[in-house]
């Protein structure tokens, strides 16, 4: 009952947010698997990766999601009884929420010391992580004033503002229009991410690649936080990731849009910066350029290439 | 009374759009002058200049407003008598107005013409000289697709796609922050003016210097559609355009504000896009370049630096 | 007869060469009108019109031929009697020649003003007015070595490194490709136009865009050398200069061409160079910047907006 | 005799291709050393070092030569014994043939998940590996148009256009200056390599810069498809790849060439795109941005840098 | 002997700015004409012709020098008898003097209100107008702070910071080098201008090309000011602006050079700033786009191209 | 005795030169330990450790130092005798000093081969390193001729001109603001680093980043001779390096200063250049793209992230 109810919930965006989202798959692939009354090891795990795939397939285009599962389920994999699977598994789904919330401070830390004395940043849509660094950078006093913009269509601007205001930092708040406008006055943009590729392309909410370029334009630092598990694996093999075209209810009321009947509400959710844009990506395992993602996903997420390669490459035996 | 209710109804907006409020103010002159009992010419020449400056002063930096008003009234100037004066009103009144109306169908025309085969274009904001032109477009089966902004936070791009999605124009919406998402999609971006500079800057609804940026980072030819009582002569004097910063309430409505005790709505309603971001600015005097933007001034808008200058420097006279 | 055989000379382009076309052009309504046996000044007017017509069908892109049409017809428009307009027929046609003679040596008197010292120039398809002005700057001791490109599909550059060559310049040939590579060792690139438009942005041999893109990048001065009646006044109301393409057989035999029937040759004669990639467009009225160019269409071509703007929007009559 | 053979085949561009080159280098060195009559280990290994030396040697720029040969050898040098050494010679040979072929299709199934549906693609000279990852991405219905450059002065777009046009692929053959021309309506372009440095440089057919550099221009992706034996590690000690200049016959015949004494006819083979030009390098090992060519070499090429040091630096002994 | 001391001052630089040397200039013409004891106007303009010469020789490279004996002389040739001609002497050289103190003024309130609020400024080297447009806009109360440039090898940084210090605004010194570092601090760069040419490039003080270039990097605008006189006519016919190379000694004492005998020490006194990094230039006509310095040359210094021509171009006669 | 003297004449700049500082710094500590007259291993770990903070502190920016004494203490911290520490001592510092000699030879072997033949060079300050390469790529023949700057205010250009004049070198000598001006005829541009970030952006004298800027633009390849102990670990968490603000009076003697009572005088040594202006990073362990930086820094440099953590992070233990 669990993994159905939070599969649905994740899918509703009832939960959101790609830390969150990870953080509660783990929790409900560990209680759906104490619950599990099984027999056998066997058993145990195939009752397992039928419930990663329900989770996994809520919303297919979130990394943070198939990372979170891929890190609890791989430990039952290399038991060697149900006992010991069982055990691993409680074991493992706490590993991971206890880390991600470690890497949120170690992030919000690391990021913190990457902002310059006195400066005025702006952020765009929330980010768990990008706030509590913006946060803990205000806590050292390194931080004047904050620009948060609106994020169209769902506002999530409003949460951050609240957020940053409820923190005591003076904040202005603007139209996502607004960012180059502004852009001279800003020392350092900080943006989370939804994910990012082997080749350190991010893709984060729609209108992030608009600000970065703008920042680029003017010489204002880009960084970009990001916990590890948001890195993307499949891009390795060349995968691109899908951007989900959200509802155009999102957008404009059905009842307007019915009185335009030659115009079409297009909605991404997401857009692609390019790591040229970026000047530095912060991760709990350290501040990296976005070029050395590559090495994130290898040595962090324990990316196997001939593991994955089966997956995909059915006719290759490398 | 025409005057004074004039003069308010372009002060809150209720006529808003450069050159409705031009053609409003040279109307307003016009129905003013002819109801006033003058006795002789110097009575009437003080009473319109008073007029002229009641309704320049109702906002300060339309570029438009002060242009058409010193259209009408510099024939007054001219004039040797009350008759002559007064009937030199009416005419120059109306002559602005037809001008006005004439110079938005040559613009469509021209404009159009620059818009190759199949076509899909990218507007943002309202302008009833882009609308006219991209529709103008459509009718010769150049226009394919259209792309509309929102237009946050007043939402003009729900007018736009209205009027495009009437004239038949297959038509996208999407939010300011997609421009860049779908800028590889997009063959030619069109947008109105606020005002042009001498330096060839236009001064356009917030957001407009975002998209012009994206359209130049992918190659993307960006047209500006502007008659030419849109260039500001003073800015060849130096003078910078101010930027009208609008109340916050349109942003984020007070009673959520009120709770973000830490925040500052901006709301600044213009941007300035840089002239090499600009491939061509259409006028009813021509298709020029931007850098063009000095010989309009002088050409068409009858600039005279030596009267100019008597305005601004008491202390020269050269 | 005369006529009809230029025409047919510069639609199968034994004529070549927007100068060449031009003068050809004058001399042909010349020798035509000569020999017509009219009775007065209305049938004159008529038969110049329609040879002008023809002529001018020709081949519709090149600028060079209706503005040395116009510039020869114009005076027979303004003329009171038939032998008035006779005489002034001929004594236009042979001010065209001339004047198109004295340009090219003016031109390459002012543009080897504009090479350095010791200079390594680069050029692009066979242009008289670039080769003759980098012969007089290689007679005045400031080039050292030219390069000279292989123009696929017509190759060109062939007569072009002939012509250097008889010139006694040591140049370099090489194949369009091989542009970027040879960049940095080049200090000046020169080339012709077909066409400038009102904006400044030149039409050339196709590949010209491409080497002005790579000396942009490398910060090579990239030098016009473009005759006035080159200049579209067209482009001041919007039009596009369209871009001829030409026939698959001059990249691929059709023998060849047989054997892929999936493959469509594609063979674009010109393309377009953006005016910030230009440094200079070297005419006989001066030496330039891009965005000039509206300047010159208007004093040197006689451009009336009035005029031409009657043959186009017969709805207005501003 | 197999052994001189090959190596003249080579020389003489009977054989060509990188990856093809490869192949029959590690084929003549098996087929060489099973001829061989040596009694002991050390007589084989001096005659299999000669034979390395030989072949290596026939066109000492092409990186995928003594990469190919240094995997097949270095097996020898740790054999024990003759019979090992010779069993070791045979199996590493076939193994570096085999690991060719799969890399290509590896390379193909990864670059074509790539490339976005519906996508118009562009490719330069005639690569194996990008023209199976061009069909690969055909056959997943992500293709609809392809552009080919006809690639002057050897004209293998000839070779290219045929076998995309045998797939079925529908293609645009264009001369090598078109490509800036028809940038706007391409999605990706695909090139493949004949070198890439530690620093993520791609050395490939003389245009290849130009033609990224258009790309970048206009935000098209520029995908790089290379097997990681094409990876210079020579580079990682700062070498530079030199760059080969082709006899001038194959540009202009001797008997042109003749009647122009000032004319030197400049062939350089190969370019060097920089890599921030490069959005991704496609190699069997993953997709990696290009900055990544570093650990590709280190890790995938097994250097070694103490022994490559030896060959260079006697002097040091770190 | 006035003449003769005064090129003498002109030359060894007792006497520098440009328009200080043109003011000199024109007063020892106008002393010189009015001491010359002539019988006739041919005498006269024969003499004064002759001192011309001799003051536009001292500096070759001075675009003010020739334009203001250009001035000052014109008046002479026009004139009909020799009374009408020392009068118009007299008057003509006043009358360039006065125009030329207030074109200072003019273009410093020109300046002054194209520079934001509460503005910190950067200038390089000592420019009389910059400095003053500087201290205008301090006295409207738009200058928070000044940074000013040592400008090696001469020193005139030192000149400018006494001035902006003298007239209490607070200033910092940095060395040539600190640029690009204080560059995101500033929000406007100020120079003044010792040429413009006809396609809007600046020629000014060593170092100020590099400084644009920064500027243009991180979005700050940058101005230049420069009087009319200062734009360089003859770059109409392509010529360069030759560029001084002063003495080593000014760089490197001869001592420390003459124990560096490899060591040859490049001084020259200028660069060129592409118009592509200048937004603005203050003239007294107008604040313009480099682009317009055509206009500028064309209407205020009076360019006549016929006339021209025949200094330089004696074979031809259009 | 020796270590305060030492950390002395560090602070006092008498020894100088990211090199040179950490070579006597390893000096002092191993001559410090060996003086000591400890009883037991925990007394001399605690003086050691004392020593190195004394050592560290003198300029707590150069990064050079901390990892000199990093290198030194670790392997006593791995002792397990007062013995066996007091040799590792003698022997780790012995061997610091000796890599860093044989670095200097390995990174000019290896940077000298990416000096093109023939080439002139440019260079900027005095470092060791790069002033070996540039010699050693004139011994092989590549090197035709070199600049030098000048360098204000500490004019270590000097020091640099007399090396290469020294060595044979003929070398221009110029001002800061002239590296713009001669760039074109640049091949290559070399200088050291005084930091490394693990974004791959250098840290190095004032100017630097100028420079680079313009190479970047003039398409000139820029190359960094840096040894590995020049990278900085603390970057990748977050730290930013400071910008070390050195004394008013280098670069304006108090005397002038005390006549502009509103000039400060600002003095940054070093400035940033971004990782995307420089083309190649030559270090002793190969030469590799400045996004590499971060491999160098967890192989070269031995981080271990959970110890650096720990003096950071209190709170996390990972």
């Amino acid at each position: 009952m669990v993994l159905e109810e939070t599969a649905r919930r994740i899918r509703t965006m009832e939960i959101r947010g790609a830390g969150r989202i990870a953080r509660t798959a783990a929790e409900a692939l560990r209680d759906h698997g104490t619950a599990l009354q099984c027999t056998n090891l066997d058993e145990f795990r195939q009752e397992m990766h039928h419930a990663a795939t329900v989770l996994t397939n809520t919303r297919p285009t979130a990394v943070s999601l198939p990372n979170a599962v891929r890190f609890v389920i791989s430990r039952i994999d290399a038991s060697d009884s149900l006992d010991e699977a069982q055990a691993a598994l409680v074991e493992s789904a706490n590993d991971f929420i206890a880390r991600s919330h470690r890497a949120v401070e170690v992030i919000a830390e690391f990021g913190s010391r990457a902002i310059p004395e006195d400066s005025v940043i702006m952020t765009h849509c929330n980010s768990e992580v990008a706030v509590a660094t913006a946060i803990k950078a205000w806590e050292k006093g390194r931080v004047r004033e904050a620009f948060a913009t609106e994020v169209r269509p769902r506002n999530q601007g409003y949460i951050t503002a609240q957020a940053l205001s409820d923190a005591g930092i003076p904040t202005n708040f603007i139209v996502d229009s607004a960012a180059r406008y502004f852009m001279r006055d800003i020392d350092v943009v900080i943006t989370g991410a939804d994910a990012v590729t082997a080749g350190g392309a991010v893709v984060n909410k729609i209108g992030t690649s608009q600000i970065a370029l703008a920042a680029h334009e003017a010489r204002v630092p880009f960084l970009v936080t990001a916990e590890t598990y948001k890195f993307a694996p499949a891009t390795l093999l060349g995968e691109r990731i899908p951007i989900e075209e959200r509802s155009p209810g999102e957008v404009m009321s059905d009842e307007i849009a019915g009185r335009m009947p030659n115009v079409r509400v297009r909605n991404p959710a997401f857009d692609v910066t390019p790591p040229n844009y970026i000047d530095m990506i912060v991760t709990e395992a350290g501040a990296i350029p976005p070029g050395m993602a590559y090495v994130i996903i290898r040595e962090y997420l324990g990316w196997n290439r001939d593991e994955w390669q089966k997956d995909f490459l059915i006719d290759h035996q490398e």
